[in-house]
């Protein structure tokens, strides 16, 4: 069966900025709190209205993300911004409770090799923390949505094959111990657009509209296609921290609130802080096309 | 209307090499004609079958194709490999047909702007050279296919915005004027995967299985989302010259009779012969993710 061309994409797609958390997480440079600020503050200005700002783990595990605290303060004086923060168990989340993040996103490895190697507890030992995250979340009457990640949902570079059973187990799992939504992550970049149509539909049914986030890699360059597949069946919001998931949404005419050029922008003064950084993507190099206006048009 | 998880993609896929062609003319550094063969040799030995291997231009113009005769020549010494040549008018098919091409591919620009700066004629005008190049193969009683390759089709530097109407009404042309197959290419990468779908759908609706191949230029990271979209409404031929494709279909359990460990050894060796040239690609660099042999196997 082909599908008619009428696909209903979704007419208004929420991009998470995570460079602050995903991007940081894995080079070497340290940046400055303060670049951090104003990296929120211009991502702000260019319309984004979610972003994952830091991660509430040990400071000597990851130095780079010791400044959550002050970076999350920071990130909630702007009016409208959701700000959420990564947190490995019950003591970071008790820290994102206490600090008023909008948002805890809890990650779960759908590789039990990889769960066992990350953080040294199973997938099912990781449910029972977010039962526990529940618990302490409602206790200190927060506000505080909890998001559990299915991380490694699409294999893992330790186990290598993750069984979509597996991955649709944990999602229940996840809501049953009391997450408010459920996100799925492809975290080394396996994932091809059939197989993102083909969990997420089921994840879809499982979830409904808790299943509220894609999250890909561009390891293997397919990731903007894994949010294309993504978005035809449903999803609408995505992870990113490259322009081109956002040009390839403006150029679609499905609205995001983001202003191109601004972002471009602030790309290149992310680069500035990231000196001697490889960064990734197409269109900063490429430049918007000719045409991009006319297609913003198409947006209205 | 959500599509269902089983939209029905193709079951095989074929790649057009086209990095001798398209790949080569956009590049400083003149490849030597030996390393163009041993390209073709090892092309054919990853199991692809299909090489745009050149152009029949005058060489002051393009210096990296005037080879293009010698290995057209050499590529038909592989038995089952289909070469073919890009001709900009009459005297490059005369040329491309006195030596045997399998195929030729006159592309024909949709945006005037384009075709007048590129070869000093309207679309229109072009159109009508592919009648000449019909009679003249008619004449000759030769097997050389003609393909129309409609270019700039999403739009282009010059001109900006390119209407679909009118890639459509050239399409329509094309055909009558004696073209046996005909393509859509994204000359400058301004393509996204919502507009393929939309104009490849209504050129299939003109032109049937005659609408033979989607060609893509990654220059804003759009590509490998564009092909999955043709896919979609059921295209099978794609022009690339990067190893993301092959791996994406392979992936996705789609046959293309590709080697990738054997691909990958070829790009590497065509990185040799270009050092210092910028090439393009994400799966060379972080290598084959450890499920692609389960993922072949759903393949089968």
């Amino acid at each position: 069966m082909k599908p008619s061309a009428t696909v209903a994409f979704p007419s208004r797609v929420v991009i998470r900025e995570v460079g602050l958390r995903d991007g940081l997480q894995s080079i070497a440079t340290i940046m400055p709190t303060e670049a951090k600020k104003q990296w929120i503050k211009e991502a702000f200005e260019a319309g984004i209205r979610e972003i994952e700002v830091g991660s509430f783990v040990p400071a000597k595990l990851i130095p780079q993300l010791a400044d959550t605290g002050e970076v999350l303060t920071y990130a909630k004086t702007f009016p409208g911004l959701f700000a959420s923060v990564l947190v490995p168990n019950l003591k970071g989340a008790e820290r994102a409770i206490d600090n008023g993040a909008d948002l805890l996103l809890v990650p779960l490895s759908a590789s039990r090799a990889h769960s066992l190697a990350n953080v040294r507890r199973t997938p099912d030992e990781a449910v029972s923390e977010v039962a526990r995250i529940r618990a302490a979340r409602d206790a200190a009457r927060s506000k505080t949505i909890i998001e559990g990640g299915v991380s490694t949902a699409f294999g893992c570079t330790i186990q290598g094959y993750v069984d979509p059973e597996e991955v649709l187990r944990l999602v229940h799992a996840l809501l049953d111990a009391g997450a408010d939504r459920v996100s799925l992550a492809d975290t080394v970049g396996y994932a091809d657009p059939r197989m993102v149509r083909e969990l997420f539909e089921r994840a879809l049914r499982i979830a409904g509209d808790r299943f509220c986030c894609g999250h890909f890699h561009d390891t293997r360059g397919m990731a903007i296609a894994n949010v294309y597949a993504a978005m035809e069946v449903g999803i609408a919001r995505f992870d990113a921290s490259t322009e081109d998931l956002a040009y390839m949404l403006a150029s679609m005419g499905i609205k995001t609130g983001i202003d191109l050029e601004r972002l471009l922008e602030l790309r290149g003064h992310v680069a500035g802080w990231l000196e001697g950084e490889a960064t990734h993507g197409n269109v900063w190099r490429a430049g918007l096309p000719k045409t991009m206006q006319r297609a913003s048009t198409r947006a209205e």
